[in-house]
């Protein structure tokens, strides 16, 4: 952590900023320049994040050096992670996989014949709305439990693994009987309720970046996952929101 | 709704949409030009949202004309609002009225110092989070029901009506029962289990603007709420992520 | 064009939209419906572009049809255009081109040892800033005149194709006097006066996308450029500016 | 300057910087702490500006302390800035001034009767465009000189200040001979060859943000013209671009 001080710093506010660090148990180091005053403090950095330096007089600004992550960094594993979601799809090695389906299931028969379809065309998770994110109160809301069958039916008979979305802490459970993996909309990212709840479980959980979300929030996000004590989270990158609007989303897709 | 047809559309294609427009019970208008053909389809445009006209061979595009909310409109209801808070407070009025108090309760001693002087200073409704929705799973998450009792305790107190977020649909009884308004906050403003869930209570809402929400989305959630039957719903508008970090958010405030 | 009523439009208004659309020589076509009334407009929209529908009495909006942009679209143009940039170098073939060379024109000893490293990997068209464009006056703003006699001798002595940028319409004789192709940076994609002076020139043009511009708007720059009787444009999508920082720009690249 | 080193980052390298800072007349301070190393500089930023310290092996990112403008700083010039653009009227000071009049100047009868009426209003400065930034080069660009002449006739008969917006460096001698502000469009704010161009005139500036442009470059805009001479800069808050279209911009304040 930095502190920078404010050119007008009197020495006696300076002298209070370093006792206060000292009492954190961090050890500060101070760099008296013509323009500026830093004091650069050393230790965990957890300590200083919740104590509000910027409200100290003479304070300019305070600037983390580390970042506010911790499972989810290379620091703590180097290595790249691979999820294994069962029927024989593994996600994160060497072979991209592909999911597909309709973006709402509707009947079985459907699902069926679109489940015969994208495999054929190589794809191996077969993915489809039970519940829905719907902006309008008036839209189809989807299926619910019912879906849920459907999905797991057609994945079997398939040999699919199996993605669907759950939006509500109350349905973590019983999505999660029915899918190998569970998937976070966009919307919901920051639903750190939600986060929480699927943390508890060992499923698989798509994670997926939400719409004004920084990198750095997602990888919070998918912290408070690991927290929880599921490692096994996948990252969806699907775009963020911007001025232009000649896509539907903007970024690495 | 406009659909607007490719230059190369055929004759044969504009019939087929056509027909299709006729057969959801909407009339076609067609209005043939040297560069394109457009058809101007008349009637509730819900029941062309839901049909993916995009897909039809020899369509361009299509533009809706109409609003996709209805309750929140000024059509449906010409006045403005005014959201009676209890405890004398009235929202949407002539009087601005200002909410003040600590981002998260600590304890009853300094919850009470700090309504006695929120309230000095003209206040009328005190705030005070006792579920906080944390970026870092490490940070600390609020007092929970701990926290409500201080509030609806410092808010009888000296007079105030009080406001806290709700986080999770299983807390919306909860938190109802202590405050006299529900917060949904900004990273919740998509999370339309809860939005239902408010909804169904009578409780004024204080619906936040989400960091990446258009007006638009933002009156489509508090059409969900009002679609529940609480018409009791203020709009708060935040700012919105943009990429001036100069101040927090960026917009009218 | 779509002329969008407002619900609670006269007849008299709408009599006198009409009215006016056909003195411009267009033909209006009104489409009544239970909800809105729509005017459909056929003919030149660039007729009503310049008149501003919008303050009528009576109006909600007017929606665009056809795109403002004609020499750089598809209609205009149906082949994907191939720009012949000299030195044996096509752009907008099946091979892909890769220009590379320094930020800014140092001296032409490491130029040479840039230039012969470039084509070593594969590179054709060297590049190499004489006029830099920077944010700080106290930066260094390039070598001028001798950095594109560097660049140009460079160029010969590889056989690479070269490009500079161009910031001033004084300077556009002086660069395309040197170089094979033309830069229009990013912060100067809506500099008019300077598009139009390199529309002027029959040297190719490369055009980098703006921070804040849209597909629509990059376009339009380009229809500059073609409008003044030089067809020899290359866009450039370097991205655009958002909130997320964790990379320099978002977006396909 | 802060140099943060990467957690693998070894004693050599971390000398090797230290020796290069060092070199550059400047004094490192080096904190080593349990998970990272940093190193504070202390001496003038600019030097380490154009120093690319990132690309040294060891090093994972630099965090500039000083903000990189000097003469439009407050601790250059701790009051506020008063621009007297003549007629009587001062910008800056505790009375607000109203610009008004039409967007682009179409024939004197037409501007003066506008002139008139914005007078009666209160307004105290006139604006007009002569020269017209246009997204289409179809479109009206304006009456050029002649246009200007009006503008200067205009504001002479009824006493208002005048001011139009020049768009080339070429034009600025003859757009300053007859307005009293020169104006600098939203997208020319990094046009740095016009910058300096007004910078070498005394008259008074008003600059516009640019529609992707943070705080800190529009003041570095400001910087390119103080650091020519000229002193009599307004900055124009005139709101960004963002994904909310339902305003024209986002953000002045």
């Amino acid at each position: 952590m930095i502190i920078v001080l404010r050119p007008d710093a009197t020495n006696e506010q300076v002298d209070h900023i370093i006792e206060k660090v000292k009492k954190l148990g961090l050890t500060p180091h101070v760099s008296r320049g013509t323009e500026r005053t830093i004091i650069g403090v050393i230790g965990p950095e957890d300590i200083l994040r919740v104590t509000p330096l910027e409200v100290f007089p003479g304070v300019e600004k305070v600037m983390p050096v580390l970042a506010p992550y911790k499972l989810v960094s290379r620091e703590f594993k180097k290595e790249a992670s691979v999820v294994n979601v069962g029927k024989g799809v593994k996600i994160g090695g060497s072979k991209i996989v592909v999911m597909a389906g309709p973006c709402a299931i509707e009947n079985l028969t459907t699902l069926s014949e679109i489940a015969a379809q994208i495999k054929e065309a190589g794809a191996t998770v077969l993915r489809g709305g039970a519940f829905k994110p719907r902006t309008s109160p008036y839209a189809f809301q989807g299926l619910g439990e019912e879906g849920l069958k459907m999905l797991k039916k057609a994945g079997d008979e398939f040999g699919l693994a199996t993605i669907s979305e759950v939006m509500d802490p109350r349905d973590v459970e019983l999505v999660a009987s029915y899918v190998d993996i569970l998937q976070i909309g966009a919307r919901n990212m920051q639903n750190f309720n939600l986060l929480k709840e699927v943390g508890l479980t060992k499923k698989p959980v798509l994670l997926k970046r939400g719409l004004s979300s920084t990198v750095k929030e997602m990888l919070m996000s998918a912290e408070y996952i690991l927290s929880g004590g599921n490692f096994n989270v996948i990252l969806c990158e699907r775009g963020i929101r911007t001025f232009e609007d000649s896509t539907r989303s903007t970024g690495s897709r």
